[in-house]
């Protein structure tokens, strides 16, 4: 059970946005680990730390102007 | 030297946004434990993870319906 | 019927980042909600305010190193 | 006191993006009346809500193409 | 082939939140155009250039508190 | 003059984050060029489109690992 007070934190809030196609372990691993990489190098506590995963399309994402699915 | 194929890939982007206050250490620290625990668990290359660090201030900040500030 | 002059303001932008499984209903009055906090609060006029609704499924967010889904 | 679980939520996130420029007492005001819009059409517990403000310059911002500062 | 030295830049990072319902060779062109808008105005290097298209649905946004689905 | 329906449409939204450092000039030619690429490419009318710059500093970004200003 974690407390937090009336107008604790919810920050850090870390977006990772990647393409489409990770495992489920894949994605359990990544929130767990960039979670111990955020509270390790700035001391916000662990319950404090939310992490989004946004995927990504390959037809929706581009680079040097170029769409990946392209 | 990194080479990356026309319309290669610049993702992973992780997007850290915390409360303003860090020192460039524990900036550095963060973006370099960031970014090995994407590579780590989601097989991205090390030179394709961007990470970018958008520091609240805690007027701008509020959880709870309170501001950080206040 | 609302006039604009060229360069006008479509702000502010209001994102809703929830997790899904919210009704049309809910959505509906969210954006309704929203728009007249904004409006009340900041001086905006309604034309102004743009409101997103992101749904996040729990497999892809997580707060304390754990995926709600897990 | 507010008690989150291990794994509770700290969603929705909301992110208000406007022109800078506001008084504290008006983004007080935002983030209380903004998170009660969410929690009476959504049903999420006041402690799970969040609401970051991004403040824009003038400079920074067009529609229609010219930026508001020009 | 492109080159990008160690610690390189893979900004700017342009994201393009629209409406769903544009096809393939839109999107196609809207990545090329975009990119080459952003090269030839800030002088950054085409391969530096990422675009991300976000997709909305008129169910999840709205202009003066009304949905466009309504 | 531009007028917009009650419910009309302030998408798309175009968000580049660049590294600050741009002239006045340049953001003014990013903001009109990227509108134009937008309204070519997808239909959407000018006035539709907004188009905000988020500016990062060199110490807030990482590419690799390594942030740019090290």
């Amino acid at each position: 059970m974690y407390v937090i007070k009336r107008g604790g934190r919810a920050m850090p809030i870390v977006t990772v946005q990647m393409l489409e196609g990770r495992t489920d372990k894949q994605k359990q691993a990544l929130i767990e680990e960039v979670t111990s990489a955020v509270t390790k190098t700035t001391g916000a506590k662990e319950t404090a730390v939310t992490v989004v995963i946004e995927e990504m399309s390959k037809s929706n994402y581009g680079v040097a102007g170029k769409r990946l699915i392209d």
